[in-house]
């Protein structure tokens, strides 16, 4: 059995931002040698998530309606009395913060619409995102 | 550590249906001879999900209604300038379209009141899941 | 390539309540001996989750808040003609009922502020936790 691992740092530069980091995340599956097994994406923050869906950029204007319209920055939240920013760690709860990937002959597995994405909550920040390949 | 993967092609009937895949799920188990380790239910689909939960008339109706209101067909969502399913886009999103079950002693670990479903959100259809179970 | 398994058995007090499990899991990574691998957090339960987020007394109350909101206790749900905990079923369906960490250098890798909950949507009850290590 083998394990790699990989860190990938990303600058955000909005409140709510998509970065597609789909071809990190193959590129590092390919580096890791690892034929069979799982690869796992990983954001290590409260208010981020790692989400798989299409890259169209009216789809991703939706998505980010849906976070603001679903955890609403103006809402009555009792975390914005000691910070500023509890729609985004309501958003990184219940979407959670990383996604998991089948690996299999060498490729990891994903639809055709599926790309892998960081998405920012809390921005501009700097991000780290641990990609982790597990298998044979 | 050995790895096995199982396909699973199921043809969809409705626009928002819950397909019942526990026993495939549990038979891919037991026929990869693996005792211990993860099961691994994924849709490579970017308007579907996988959950668990319980398989109750009622409560599926309940599901799909709560996907309806939280993710309405006709929100004016820009992704469907270009196509007509943005609230499958939406929702698949952010519930996701995998889930992991432990595999412990030969048998897959569930709760009595969680069946494993794929959830269509854009049906009809056909859809692939990809069933891995990894362990020793 | 070893596995590691440890059950957690909490008794939960309130309705919606939010129990902090992080030590427990990470004196489990510690035990289990396991260097690099992945830390599955399981509950066998449908009206449960677990989800990784800041423990602030404030964001608390708010995640509780969204889900009475979101998952409404009073609901026309079909589910309760039969039994009085949908709103719980359904947050537990799109929620999930695990999460998944990585196990890096001997620890378990989480951010600052990502402390590990089990969310009870149904209680009081007593719930039962699989804590899954898995790696070299």
């Amino acid at each position: 059995m083998k394990i790699h691992f990989e860190t990938l740092d990303i600058s955000t530069s909005k409140k709510i931002e998509l970065v597609n980091i789909t071809r990190q995340v193959e590129e590092t599956v390919k580096k890791s040698g690892i034929k069979n097994g799982l690869c796992l994406v990983y954001a290590p923050h409260a208010t981020a998530a790692i989400i798989a869906n299409e890259d169209e950029t009216g789809l991703k204007q939706d998505i980010t309606k849906w976070l603001e319209e679903n955890f609403p920055q103006n809402g009555k939240w009792k975390h914005n009395i000691i910070d500023d920013n509890a729609a985004a760690h309501l958003a990184s709860a219940f979407i959670s913060s990383y996604n998991i990937f089948p690996v299999k002959d060498g490729s990891l597995i994903r639809g055709t619409w599926q790309s892998i994405f960081l998405v920012e909550m809390d921005g501009p920040r700097r991000r780290r995102i641990l990609i982790e390949v597990l298998g044979i």
